[in-house]
């Protein structure tokens, strides 16, 4: 029999706070009822704090992020229409297999999984593209099957210097709500995200920003949608409701993780997932493993993808951790199954917890047949979270910085 | 400041018995973990008992009912195939609109908002389409917006009689684990429910019973989708998982709520919502007003929409209830708005709901104007509720029977 | 099988407002963390509101009620000393008899059950008592067995009038925070109470307030205490904690519970407790009953005892509503047995919870062997609650003349 | 602002268990209703089997373990009656203090605090007891202050050589339900508890074990008792009810509770709570700290109070842990207070947990000053949890052992 806490260190869903879990334990509740404007479309206008947009509009689809990534796509693109992405992880693989099953002329980038967005070949592709056939560019900001973060301004840049008209999708599952992100300044045109990561909510509801520009899109965009249709839900939005029956009492932890989230505020909770995030990669290096991640300047402050030394099987480390010591680490998925472990390290998140799970992936590991010595990468890590906050985000770019050089 | 119980008597979501509420307070877990399908493949197999097939398929989209109208449609039909729908309601008009949205040749048979699916129409429809156009036949089961349910094995019947081979799509969003619904006998290929309604569960879930049949035609079947794909779906379902991160929670709560159901039986699910319903119809009779619904035989067991009198907005009604006495019942619909309001009868539900129901409607009612007895209907539907539950079955039906023949 | 709503009309516990239940579900925490006093002293703060004292302490005791009648007695007076009290009920009977058990010396004034506080008959004592033997006038101020409501300010007059110094201890349980409570002015030195009625939490808080004189009146006690003992309790409270572990999710269930008291207002919770029992009350006198309460004027707003009719077993009553419709409602206790049964009304109610009360009396009423005519009691329920609130008081006021001229 | 898991590592309350969480949340019901003994009739079957007593009988009282302490006292020994106690830390101090309240004329073996309950010093006491005054001996069998278990059989053979009559008195607060404890056997009399340390609880019920030799001396003792009255209570509990309203959520979450005891059997529990004590333990002297426990003999499988060194406030310790990392650890109490802080390991706990209490220990003592190389208890705790349960038992006692030798 399992005793204790789950120790949940996956990339989502993520833990849920208490007071968030508090908010869902609602009676159903008339979802047409004259006041219900009163809590929804408080959570749109906050949603666009988070978001960071003040000129895009943010919708909730009851579903999930690929929901998000479908009502993108459908709402704002024709059939046959060229698109243009990267793929280097097995998110940005699903989504470019979405865009081919729906229709789309898929120009892929193919790299390394590990790599970050190509934004020089980006640049250059799209600077090819004299007569403008390439209508989207695609980013997955956050990779979380490789623990990789992208540079989105990069491709803002790419586009913008090849004076490119194509809409700008980013997939921003794993870092909206955790890591910096900038809507409107980046000129992303689809932000997708989803309840489960850092919003730190059950999955649920997909969660999608629109830009001006793509709404304007949508009205001439001909590819069928009905349950994803963006002038429904807009319309129905407008006045706090919603074309069919939506999930409510995630509404009701949605405000009360907004609350949290603007209260802690957005550049603090970056910085807490940076120092926590820190700690995690301090260990890694203690152990002397790689990150999935091809260069320090790439590392996720939201998921670390771990590389196990050569003769373990990841797969090892997480079962026994599931088994043993009733923890959840994050399998390594398509070509990386059985050679990395990931560490989710976003959302509800403190040092105990990063502390926990560091200790116990030594455990595993050693369990699995790595040579490791226990307690190394807890110390790594304590050197980071020993320091106050402010500090520690400082050092952990020099450890990164360290770690690159060497 | 409301005080006490908020009575919800809308025709869904519904409430939310305390046990399965109890249930749904997890903690996130994850959704790839090896024992995940312990908790997945046993709600396959029990949702298939209550939807009453064993050769059928029955899957979950995290969502609503309406994203099932359109898996449904996406996966075994062609763009331009023609279908045969009847308009009688909001719920049949919008379904009708997704299909012309969706870019089927809809034929609609338009009908009074009250009437039921016209199968006698069908038959003849069907009847003469010799080179058989027409793929797929739509019937609404339950008309939650007038409180009508209609003959779906008469349906079936019409297609036998013609050796017709259309698809069978039933949306049984109302119906569902509330009243008779039987997929394989009635030859039902599509079965669209949600998790809102008899299940007893938050909205969130949409679920989809797929026939043999239907299965194989997603086979060939060349509409573009993808997160409501029934491949992908299918495929991860096999072994209990999803393709997407999917809502963990109600999974749970849909545990206990299917142990409820299946412990109480479905024959006396459906007997305990019949008796409840003639209690309610027994009070609105008393009260000398009629419902939406055409005939006796249409009245449906899990909502009433009862017409008020001349003079009297419906809307008022609604409003007072919501304003002062913290109740919520549901409201006309398009061509019905402020000519009725609807009494939602399903789900977890008993005779002390019902009677507080009623003499809150006959409050309000009479302060929206209505010429009405204080405790005229509460007395009607005492009749009912007064006499063992086997006997308060036939009863009412020959209450109906009675008022039919007025 | 039962389903739906439970349906709960004792006389405590209460039944629980949502946001009181969310607020209890909280992971432990440090008692003696040293923000603990954060929410503790707020909560001691608010109680004084509630309890309408300026001057005195109000204490919480992990237990009950009835041990806040031990605390009240072993902490102020001293073994053999004589007190004065009425016994009108199973609870007055049983605080008799602690105050017995624990070795005082009790003068009982014997009264009907259904009488009140008898104020003439203990000034008439207290005048009498020439030499200050009676340390102390205990006075239930709503007995809940028979729903009597005593008139304290009378007594503290017969106190008064005499100029007799004895302690004044009420038995507020059923009352305070609900009906017109207040301490000051009262003169109450000892207001005994309890979590789960007016506070609307669950059993396992006694709430006890002190006044000046009773906490001087402690120092000098002789009765051996421990557990129950101001002065460890005083001290440990005075910076926010306890002298042993006290149960930490009721303390955050109180913070809500205060939160909506103070935000609906003690008067207008007053009014909307006398509005509700007001319609109880009219129900009762269309059916032809009594309450066993002797008069008009001592009608407890909180709980009413219904006398049943000759021939009827109240027991069958409660019994058929137990089983048969998911309902509890009140036992008849002591001599009161099968001849009452109690409709608590009382905590977070509104009318459509007193309506389905009325109208599932009627039907267990007649399934026991009652005449009664269907609706007869909610249609008189109704009267009241179709009236706005501010002019149902008065007119409940005059309902109750009326019966009483009767 | 605080962020995730709030990390409780204090000798109780302990963490609750999700699935007694779940329990717990339920609406209020009539604790008089007919079938309420189905609830509480198992709880007390059930508590025997923790208490391991046959014989005896299982009370609960709402209430705190200082209540039974109380009760204890009261219900069985008269007033002046001798006993014998040794004082060897806070709680042991607390009984004794209240012994001497309730007016029992104390005989105390003072104690250091950190040593074990002098069984030979009783022994010598008990034999020169020719003419039976002393009637009970009390032992505190898990100091919760000091982290020392007592062995209350070698208490108990030492009664027996002497052939003495006294009752023996067990405060079981932080043993029962954790570590090994034997009613029967070992011939305890009156076995005190709370539901807030091994039952995995909120505080708010009482526990108290009563042999029958225990509940005979009830009959005839005088000390005046009310709330806490065996003879009321046994009567009450004799078909499953309560002399006063007792706190219902608690009773489901017991129900709960005892159904994951049992199932994982209660000598699993014990051998659990030795293996995680021994992580922390052999943390502890990894540090190069010591226990306030004496010796090995004695340390406590539930708690560990861990001596600071020179120069180092032990209430810093505790500070930085609650402020910087959302973190509980245990004050040191009376004449520890900044001498020790302590880590309570007992209840729903695992690997994971114990590893985060050491790891951010090891940064708050460095934080406060101590000289600690990060990571090395970690390191020493992970020795023990890499291991399987069944061998990290006797190993813990080895290294024990070679402690105790060095």
């Amino acid at each position: 029999m399992k005793t204790g806490t789950q120790h949940l260190y996956i990339p989502g869903p993520t833990n849920v706070p208490e007071a968030v879990r508090q908010a869902m334990i609602v009676p159903m509740q008339d979802h047409r009822a004259p006041d219900f404007g009163d809590l929804t479309l408080g959570l749109f206008a906050d949603l666009k704090k988070v978001f960071k947009t003040e000129t895009g509009t943010v919708m909730m689809f009851p579903g999930s992020g690929t929901g998000c990534w479908e009502a993108a796509i459908t709402n704002t693109l024709n059939p046959g229409d060229k698109v243009l992405m990267a793929r280097h992880g097995q998110f940005s693989l699903l989504w470019a297999d979405m865009a081919v099953k729906l229709g789309l002329d898929v120009e892929i980038v193919d790299l390394a999984w590990g790599a970050g967005a190509p934004a020089n070949e980006f640049a250059r592709i799209l600077g090819n593209d004299r007569h403008g056939k390439i209508k989207a560019v695609f980013v997955t900001h956050n990779e979380t099957a490789t623990g990789v973060t992208s540079d989105v301004a990069l491709v803002r840049r790419a586009l913008d210097e090849s004076f490119h008209d194509a809409l700008l999708f980013v997939d921003g599952v794993s870092s909206i709500g955790s890591i910096d992100f900038r809507m409107d300044e980046w000129g992303v045109d689809l932000a997708v995200t989803g309840s489960q990561k850092g919003f730190m909510l059950p999955a649920g509801l997909g969660m999608l920003g629109v830009s001006a520009k793509a709404m304007a899109a949508a009205e001439g965009a001909k590819m069928r949608r009905a349950y994803f249709d963006f002038t429904d839900m807009a319309r129905a939005n407008a006045t706090g409701y919603f074309p069919y029956t939506p999930p409510v009492p995630l509404f009701h932890g949605l405000r009360r993780a907004l609350d949290r989230m603007l209260d802690e505020g957005m550049e603090n909770i970056f910085a807490r997932h940076r120092r926590l995030a820190s700690g995690v990669r301090n260990a890694v290096a203690a152990w002397g493993m790689d990150l999935a991640a091809e260069h320090p300047s790439l590392y996720s402050d939201t998921v670390s993808a771990i590389r196990v030394p050569q003769g373990v099987d990841a797969r090892d480390v997480i079962r026994i951790a599931y088994d043993r010591y009733n923890c959840s680490f994050g399998a390594g998925l398509g070509p990386l199954n059985g050679k990395v472990f990931r560490i989710g390290h976003l959302g509800d998140l403190n040092e105990g917890m990063c502390l926990s799970a560091i200790s116990l992936a030594e455990l595993c590991l050693a369990a699995a047949g790595a040579q490791i010595r226990f307690g190394s990468g807890v110390a790594a890590a304590q050197e980071i979270y020993a320091e106050p906050a402010a500090r520690a985000v400082q050092r952990s770019t020099r450890a990164a910085a360290r770690i690159a050089a060497e």
